[in-house]
């Protein structure tokens, strides 16, 4: 008696079911429109969640590794003291970082060693006795440790264990010591990898052989695919000037990786883009906040048998190297969910344009419809 | 003949069409459930896809440039040497990176040399012979180049070309020898630039002025906005306790900027948040296996015509700046996108209640219902 | 009279509502084939939606901090001078970086000073006159800031002021100085934070103690947690070779972080892959343009008050560690808005095909339907 009414359920189950009476309706304007907006919506599926959005491709995002190489002289003459700065010198660090510092301007300090000295003549330093520089405590912006002594001829300030002399860097050089940093250049070596299509691509592309990179210069409208950058053009299409960055200021450089592999990878080309991210002073309120970008450097080195150290205070322009890729490529998965998506977007327009007429047909469909159940 | 079955095809499709046919049903308890059911799927529309994913708003993320700088002098007293560092001693690497060490305790080793000297006085090193000393073999984890002989007084180990004396780093000076870093200052700029809307932030937002930079001090209630840290308080903050974390370790500085550019853009600022990324010993698992972090440098110098280098095994804390960044703004297409399927589900879920009410109105309808057609 | 009409229109909007008229049609194929469809909507939602796209969960990607540390030691005899590198000497920056250079090969310039010197040997060097040397230009591929004068015995080439004598990196060893570096090997310590879920890990998982690492390599098959690697495996697992890469080049290494979180922790594991950026020549076109990985890097001294440096033009592989990480984890926001967008598909497809079947129907259903309203 169960497996009857069991057996009853499944066969209702599978052998009977539900479907609505239609009408069939002849009514020209209606069926134009009605016919017009099914069309619409076919284009617009095709035309965006294929063409516009590329349904039909997975995406994969890139391995990337970029090597960057500075080429180019800068030369100072500081009280006839003649200089020469070469990428050793001015790029920091120096491995070839994505994201880098060319010196444009430094303050230095020769032979500091280890060793007691007054601090400098600023207001918060000065003392009158002793009893003004309480020993030990070390204030955050002071450059050593106070001993407690109050030091000094006709200027008393508080005596620090410091690297001596202290650094002084109130007078920065203006203009910047190594404006000849336009004229330098930037290499990039990019090389991307996409994993997912086993496909490696490096921004030297086809036809960018040993030749054309020993002469070219990148330009974004005659050589956008030169890998060779002058650094006053980079400064200039990031839309600031060289004389006021070289205070010390940020540029981002992206590239752009955004290929459709199901061309061929020969199509598959970088975009150059240039960002100033900050250092020229008409950016109102950043610029009253910060002043620029420095940081400080060391060499060391032995006079008898003394450590002693040069002190550069560095002025300069940092380059962030950003790499953005995407890469598509056909594949069945996305392209069933794409089709079954756009199936679905279709029959609900097409279930609801139904839905609206079935009420405008109201008054019609008596007259010219009839019944096909 | 085919023209005219041509011309009759086209007029059928685009004069007829089929609409099913409908039944008017008044029934208070079904009818507000219906209109219950729809108004709530309507508010989950509104309010999921619109105010909860801001269907309505284009994303971009930013081009982003960080830069660091450390303030604070430490001071060591080591067998009556004083010794003060400063950020050019302490901090890897200088240039102010997104990612850098700060030095928190270290092991010296000076003056060494090239040549030939005995290893450590390690189980692993030890010999009775020269033929235990395998010449060429370098072992993985030893300071130099065998040279094959057994050498040592009492006892004995192999003599290896290397830096000579070998460093001996098993007494790590406990507590640490620079626990003053806790007060030394962190200052982060940070510049993000939404290349899709045009728009520069920078972390010195509207309001922080060099007059509030001077004084201020990163608080998480009090001070959200001052770019100052203390590594104190950011040690604490991330979970960890300075004292244990100074044997090396790593926190993440996550800057997070989420902005709606559809209010002004200066309320679009950063958030900070801080994670204790390993060096805490509570972690049951890490710390057996790793010892914190260290790594080794080395100062280079001439001395008496022969190449000599100090050098650090340095213990740190690393820091590791993560900026997250997320922009949106009303765009057109997306809106568009969003209202579209937004109809969508609206229909789909009306359609199916029309669908399940059928079945009910099965008993009820041929009662109050009526045909329409 | 208006208040009666806005009630009037309020109860109906409530209490009536239009629904298909349904037919119940009794047919063993059509049904049959209709449950099918509606079947494997179903599967294919819960398999894809549920299973394949797991949109029951949230995901986050993870905080992650990435140290380095290499060990061995090189070896090299160039002409008779027995000299050793330690990682302090070969690894590029020496703080333990994501992103590093093991030095492979080296071109050594000793004792260069600031001075006056003549130009390499080189066709563009050359001169008859001093007026070929016109006084300060700088070439941007030379060595350094031009004098004007043309100097030299048999070769006259033009006179620079430079850190003399200018490097000539004509004569690359061959093969690589440092092949030993092959046997280095390099540990890789990453921590991964995802803040979403509070959850951390570290790829010295459970079981990968201190007694293992100490004798472990990885191997992708045998030992594919430890996180030793030797240098020589790395480049052979990159598809490379590492004679030719020795003359510079770069591998991406990816540690894949996809954890389901509904699991253990504990099953939250890295995995690693390799990928060769650029180094090896068989890459037509881009071996052509670009020679490999090379950077130089000075070590300054002071010898006779004077200030001196040692140039060293480093050959590499480049070391690029990326962190992919993703975590899922059931929420229920995600969950709901996965039932009901799979809700929202079925309903779709069963509209669509009673849509369909009610073509068929009509020749069917006036024989075995039967009306139900």
């Amino acid at each position: 008696r169960e497996a009857g009414y069991i057996t009853n359920a499944l066969s209702d189950f599978f052998f009977k079911y539900e479907t609505p009476r239609q009408v069939l309706v002849r009514n020209r304007r209606v069926g134009v429109v009605c016919r017009l907006i099914q069309l619409g919506v076919l284009a617009y599926i095709i035309g965006w969640v294929f063409i516009y959005e590329k349904g039909y491709q997975s995406t994969d995002t890139a391995v990337s590794s970029v090597f960057t190489k500075m080429k180019g002289v800068g030369y100072t003459n500081v009280d006839g003291e003649e200089r020469v700065w070469d990428m050793v010198d001015y790029v920091f660090p120096e491995q070839g970082d994505s994201s880098f510092v060319v010196m444009t301007n430094y303050i230095i300090t020769k032979g500091q060693k280890m060793g007691k000295c007054p601090e400098l003549t600023e207001p918060r330093y000065l003392c009158n006795s002793d009893s003004d520089c309480e020993r030990g405590i070390i204030e955050r912006t002071g450059h050593g440790h106070m001993t407690g002594k109050c030091v000094g001829n006709t200027t008393k300030t508080c005596e620090v264990v410091a690297w001596c002399p202290v650094e002084d860097d109130h007078a920065i050089p203006d203009p910047a010591l190594l404006m000849s940093a336009e004229n330098y250049t930037l290499f990039i070596k990019n090389s991307v990898t996409f994993p997912a299509y086993g496909v490696k691509r490096s921004n030297l592309v086809e036809g960018i052989d040993n030749q054309y990179i020993k002469s070219c210069v990148y330009d974004p409208t005659t050589s956008p695919l030169c890998p060779i950058f002058r650094l006053g053009d980079l400064v200039q299409l990031s839309g600031f000037n060289f004389a006021t960055i070289a205070k010390g200021g940020a540029i981002g450089i992206v590239i752009d990786w955004t290929c459709n592999l199901d061309y061929d990878q020969s199509e598959c080309k970088p975009v150059y883009t240039f960002h100033g991210l900050y250092g020229n002073p008409n950016e109102i309120d950043m610029a009253r906040a910060s002043v620029g970008y420095n940081f400080r450097y060391a060499k060391h080195y032995m006079e008898d048998k003394q450590e002693k150290r040069t002190l550069l205070k560095v002025f300069g322009i940092r380059f962030d190297i950003i790499v953005r890729s995407v890469a598509r490529k056909f594949d069945i998965i996305p392209t069933l969910t794409a089709i079954g998506s756009g199936v679905g977007i279709f029959g609900v327009v097409s279930l609801a344009i139904l839905h609206i007429l079935s009420g405008i047909s109201k008054h019609t469909a008596s007259q010219v419809g009839y019944s096909i159940s």
